[in-house]
């Protein structure tokens, strides 16, 4: 006899911009805290696990989030009801029945950022939300040898926020590339796991690279137990998006 | 002796969605309103001339206005000097010295509007204030056919507000293309002139033809006198776009 099976795993898209973040706070609203409400509003009273906490600010395309539901759920309409109960700027683009064991955060192989930067004296009005607006231009060459520098196994220390460093700050980048269109650049950040605010701490140090301000050699030198004090500025929150999440093959597609 | 050259085109972004449209209303703010206050504040009093009329919500990559100043202004200046009195969801990206006789409207050759549609049972919540989310697929190959049906000179009455539409409703369209990336369709659409709401009546059509109520024929049936009672539906403001105005060469860039 086998015990009902009621974990599920969704998609999730949001804009950032009106949120503290993925994570629940006390005092100011979460993208966690509203699709616990659309739930509980189902009559399904849960916790709900996010495989990346992304920061306030900060968007998703493809965030992942597992729960256990009391009921057993059509997927498609979980989805329809879940969608009914959340506001437009939070959608749930996907879902799926997951294996019991299936955890959004714990299951999870890696991590794929996207950072938007808009390069310009003006920043085109439409774009304004989902970028960094960056008045100089980056050299990409030189952006692109820090990249292949910091991409592997390393102490990513001075690229976390000083205040929320673990003990261990080592993490793997299985991929970290940059790409130009038009006035825009977007960097790819593809990691088994991240420290706090490391992708945006990446981007800042990126710019000083790019600029001209430090040779990309700079940015490796920083990944030899550096202090946060020594690396560049935090990037801002609104060119961030969480793109997707990998996970093992017969985990959730 | 010359008289002094006070002209200036400036190309303007704008997020649309917290506008009543570009044209001045008496009870609504509007683009051209925000922008004759900016240049208020720079102490110039003067009437500020679109090249497109874009709608209430119809966002701009590249409307272009002009206007004749009292003082004579380093375009640059004129950028950064406006820009700071303009909110964030409107910003000049270009400003030029333009010739005397330059008018952002009647010296336009052309205009070119894209429409946005993402296709799906959920919208990706970042994209949801630049498009139209239509739970319909698309045949693309159909869409296709209506848009090379409607190329060229005809007479859009159909295609045209009722209540807005003027004596000669003849208009040219210069290109009528569909691209397809993922879940999101972009129809591009450029013409020498537009009638009140046509790219969103466009849209509304081809949606009819594209999901299959209509064979891409009845489109070009609605070009022979048709009554706009006739055609389908208007397309939301979300999902479009003034990109581009075509000048002759020595206009402006």
């Amino acid at each position: 006899m086998s015990a009902v099976n009621n974990k599920y795993a969704v998609r999730v898209s949001y804009l950032g911009t009106n949120y503290a973040g993925w994570q629940r706070q006390p005092d100011a609203v979460s993208v966690q805290q509203r699709i616990e409400e659309s739930l509980l509003k189902l009559g399904e009273n849960c916790a709900v696990t996010g495989a990346g906490r992304t920061d306030a600010g900060v968007h998703a395309m493809g965030q992942v989030a597992s729960f256990c539901a009391e009921r057993t759920w059509e997927p498609r309409k979980l989805l329809l009801a879940m969608n009914a109960h959340l506001p437009d700027d939070i959608r749930i683009m996907d879902a799926q029945q997951a294996d019991g064991d299936f955890d959004a955060r714990r299951s999870a192989l890696w991590r794929e950022y996207r950072y938007f930067i808009y390069h310009g004296s003006s920043c085109l009005a439409p774009a304004r939300p989902f970028v960094w607006w960056n008045r100089y231009d980056w050299d990409l060459e030189r952006v692109r040898a820090a990249c292949r520098l910091i991409t592997g196994r390393h102490d990513f220390r001075a690229f976390c926020k000083a205040t929320e460093c673990p003990e261990n700050s080592v993490r793997t980048l299985l991929r970290v590339s940059c790409k130009r269109v038009g006035r825009m650049t977007m960097l790819q950040v593809r990691g088994e796991a991240f420290l706090n605010n490391m992708v945006r701490i990446i981007a800042g140090n990126l710019d000083r690279v790019g600029r001209g301000e430090v040779p990309p050699e700079w940015m490796g030198g920083l990944l030899s137990g550096a202090d946060r004090i020594e690396s560049g500025m935090t990037a801002p929150p609104s060119g961030l998006f969480l793109w997707r999440i990998g996970y093992p093959i017969g985990g959730i597609k």
